[in-house]
């Protein structure tokens, strides 16, 4: 463990994201105190059951009381509210920062609420589609990225501490600008989400093929995208609503490329669509070498001890 | 082990599909004899080194000299081929089956090229993106379903024993009519494949973001996709010639769902989004539950042990 560059942390909302800081925080950073708080009183409840943070705050009030970080960790719908929250009794020289997915509007629901706050929105690329507070895990941010987007003009120092603080908690750290985060976000995950949630409502809704159908042959490709369809709605409602303008850019990239692929397969142009399979191999093999994802074919699934089944239909 | 229902088993090509047969077959049938046969003589040498089968025959008639099974394990497209190619001395009585993803037109392939023949067509949905003689292992069929297309008329005595042979390599067997099975399977794998390969083509492809970006970012839900769209992209670009007319129908629901999300999207309807985000929650459940896929959050991805990138860009 190296000096933390804060030793009071405030963690506001104790879901999947809030308690993999507080247990991060607590794991990696030597003689830092994390206080944590949710809205919700049987969040705050189990919370405090599993020992998530050093101490589980009532209000608001004492959450933020002594903290010399606050990190809002609630569904980007909410930042406004929780800010506000805290804003009577945020302590002077306090830095706030968060994790929100999308940072052009976070960082104006919290400028807004804490006008006179130092501000450096973060968004941690990490994540698992659980939810709530046993969800979360201290090496969630383990070798994953960590995107800070401070405002033209942010104060040097706070910045460099909070990507310190990131870095601390297992990170890597990268500086962008909010509207370009956005964007990129849109489409290496929100765009993503958008699709396999489709799908699997598709999927749901079939006259023709059942759901028990499915379920049953989901190993053809389909149950991949369950993991994802399976994150937190709140969460999600909230990002598409909050970062708008570039999802719907990145889907009409994306619908443009479908009916492409879609003709050549009414035409039966196997020569475009092989193009285009031999094309898509090539990004894997960089995520995999960047260290982004498991090596092992089919995720690292274990195939030699598969699960019993429920029912034998 | 208990009495194999074939004793000499042919398998052509020998790939993922094939491989994964021959091994599983040596591993789990006393007294089986597994002969290989791929067209292409590289593949055949490799196959020979890591000793895929018993043996590995120079040519299609060795292959399936005095075989009682001969399982065609090459891309739907090369099934004609592959059967014109072995026509001339399959021994009498022998079975025929094979592992193509669409079932309709292997059927007629393989019937207009073994007229006499008795074929029982098959379909394990199994698999990894990995393809080649390599990529095979004797586990890949455990808790899967197999799927088996006999047609009208078809000799009950051998679909018996195909369906005792699959279950004999840990597959779970169901019969469905071919028509029936490439509906099903256009929407639980070749829909997922064809949308994983669009949007990884499109995010490889945009402007205002760079591949490094999309490869750095990947863990917020862009990776899943990038492991699908790894596939074989022959064997991909075969599927979706072949069953075209399915393939087309399901992507046309999916397209009137999407442009559905789209517009609550544009136009700020969360009740909408969330309504749609709780309900595609309870089928990854039941997937989980049926056991065909990991229950541990992130598909068991390891966080703890984060392998380390090739570049620290």
């Amino acid at each position: 463990m190296s000096a933390a560059p804060f030793t009071r942390i405030a963690v506001i909302g104790l879901g999947l994201l809030g308690g993999s800081v507080a247990l991060a925080a607590r794991a990696r950073m030597a003689g830092v105190i994390v206080t944590g708080y949710d809205a919700d009183a049987a969040v705050r409840a189990r919370a405090a059951q599993i020992g998530l943070a050093d101490t589980i705050a009532a209000t608001p009030a004492q959450a933020v009381a002594d903290a010399d970080l606050v990190v809002f960790c609630v569904p980007v719908g909410a930042m406004a509210a929780a800010a506000a929250a805290v804003a009577p009794y945020l302590p002077a020289g306090c830095v706030v920062s968060d994790v929100g997915s999308s940072k052009a509007s976070v960082l104006k629901a919290l400028g807004d609420a804490l006008p006179h706050a130092t501000i450096v929105p973060a968004h941690p690329v990490a994540g698992t589609e659980q939810s709530g507070p046993d969800a979360g895990f201290a090496t969630l941010f383990a070798g994953r990225w960590c995107i800070l987007t401070p405002p033209d003009g942010a104060d040097a120092t706070a910045v460099a501490r909070v990507a310190a603080f990131w870095e601390g908690l297992g990170a890597r750290v990268e500086m962008m600008d909010a509207a370009h985060h956005d964007l990129v976000l849109a489409v290496t995950s929100h765009l993503p989400h958008l699709i396999a949630y489709t799908i699997v409502g598709t999927a749901s809704d079939l006259e023709e093929v059942t759901q028990s159908e499915v379920i049953k042959y989901s190993a053809g490709g389909f149950r991949d995208f369950t993991r994802i369809a399976a994150s937190d709605p709140t969460m999600w409602r909230d990002v598409f609503l909050h970062n708008r303008d570039a999802v719907l850019t990145m889907l009409q990239v994306f619908t443009e490329d479908l009916t492409e692929l879609q003709k050549a397969i009414r035409k039966g142009d196997g020569a475009a669509l092989f193009d285009h399979f031999t094309r898509t191999r090539a990004i894997r093999r960089s995520i995999i070498a960047m260290g982004q994802d498991d090596a092992r074919p089919d995720f690292g699934r274990d195939h030699g001890a598969v699960a019993t089944p429920s029912t034998p239909d």
